[in-house]
């Protein structure tokens, strides 16, 4: 059977997209970067998912970007709320982590190389996104493009491919693909600021742009926010 | 004054390389990874030479590669002894490390961000090297041209640029370009399974890579030697 490393943060995205590595036909071996997020309940939310998709293998990797801090995620910065909904994207904002998907997919090909995978998936969207560079369709394929020169994986004539399934789809449409899919996303977490008892905060950005995302496909969100918004 | 991030494993590329970076009138931001290598002794050299370099500031990042393995230097394979020095680069050894050089750089280019630096050195050179496919001018090029399209750096119009200074040299002219910068070579730890001591082995490929440099260049090479095969 084909294997697949797919970065599973626990948040809806990257849940979707291990979905379509299931359908595609891989074994996934899941690989959650404990970075030192704020919202360190997603680790909790990867957990659960892995062992819903019946994943060959989790590795929880720990990189502790707190060190190098600059983001409201990992940092001293305010995470934003109430952002209106169309103005998210426009600008790079405060939950920007430095290189942080550059990093996720670099250990992800070291992942890969070790258990001979041909394919790293990521649940990046360049639509309804919060304007990450590292979110881009440019970004993933100079990334392919640059794993496949440095890699023993590459040099021996066998292509590593980094596959980005969600990139063209807005968030509606990723829900609708995931529940197609079967994908639970009671199991997911999105927030950037949850309660300490694991509610979603409802206003920062990711909140925002997944309430939107979920009304706009006419589903109910199932998780619990702290305070609905909408 | 210029700010430049400079990898800095402790050897004597990386050193040379800090010391390109010092007279090219950059501020020092070093950056040592912690990768689970078998011969940690060389993160003590780290801290000593960005001492000597007088760096403003010089981060150990923990990066656990152990929990991946896949080579002789984080896992349990053995560290290959006695190759003749000319068959040496002809095949990737079991001291490549799955995505290292990668990982490394993506974490630099994270601290690079935090730190608004302008360029990162890193003391590859595909010349007297161990074969690795990521210490090749190729794969320097295309993280470059992803570094500048996945960051806020890049997309702000602030270009990033990799600075790989000894990619042309071999390891005599890089030991040569170091002694005329003033490097202390007597600092820096290259060896893969030194001694409890912390003495070389002088028998593994880095230790005859680097013998066979220093007798080229007819300088007596500094480090101490647990059994000298030239």
């Amino acid at each position: 059977m084909k294997r697949a490393v797919v970065l599973l943060s626990g948040g809806l995205d990257s849940t979707t997209a291990a979905a379509v590595a299931k359908k595609d036909g891989y074994k996934i071996f899941a690989l959650t970067i404990d970075y030192g997020q704020r919202h360190r309940i997603e680790i909790n939310a990867a957990k659960q998912i892995a062992k819903a998709l019946n994943a060959e293998q989790h590795i929880i990797f720990p990189i502790n970007l707190r060190i190098f801090g600059g983001s409201s995620l990992t940092g001293d910065l305010e995470v934003a709320k109430d952002i209106p909904v169309e103005q998210i994207g426009n600008v790079i904002p405060t939950s920007y982590v430095p290189a942080r998907n550059i990093i996720f997919l670099s250990t992800a090909l070291a992942y890969a190389e070790t258990v001979n995978a041909e394919k790293i998936y990521i649940g990046v969207s360049a639509i309804d996104y919060s304007g990450y560079p590292d979110c881009r369709p440019e970004f993933i394929n100079a990334f392919e493009n640059m794993a496949n020169i440095a890699t023993k994986f590459g040099t021996e004539g066998k292509k590593i491919s980094i596959a980005a399934p969600l990139a063209k789809l807005d968030k509606t449409e990723t829900i609708k693909l995931g529940l197609s899919l079967g994908v639970d996303y009671s199991l997911t977490h999105t927030c950037y600021d949850p309660t300490i008892n694991g509610a979603a905060c409802g206003r920062c950005e990711s909140c925002l742009l997944r309430l939107q995302a979920f009304a706009n496909a006419g589903i109910n969100d199932p998780v619990k926010y702290d305070k609905k918004i909408r």
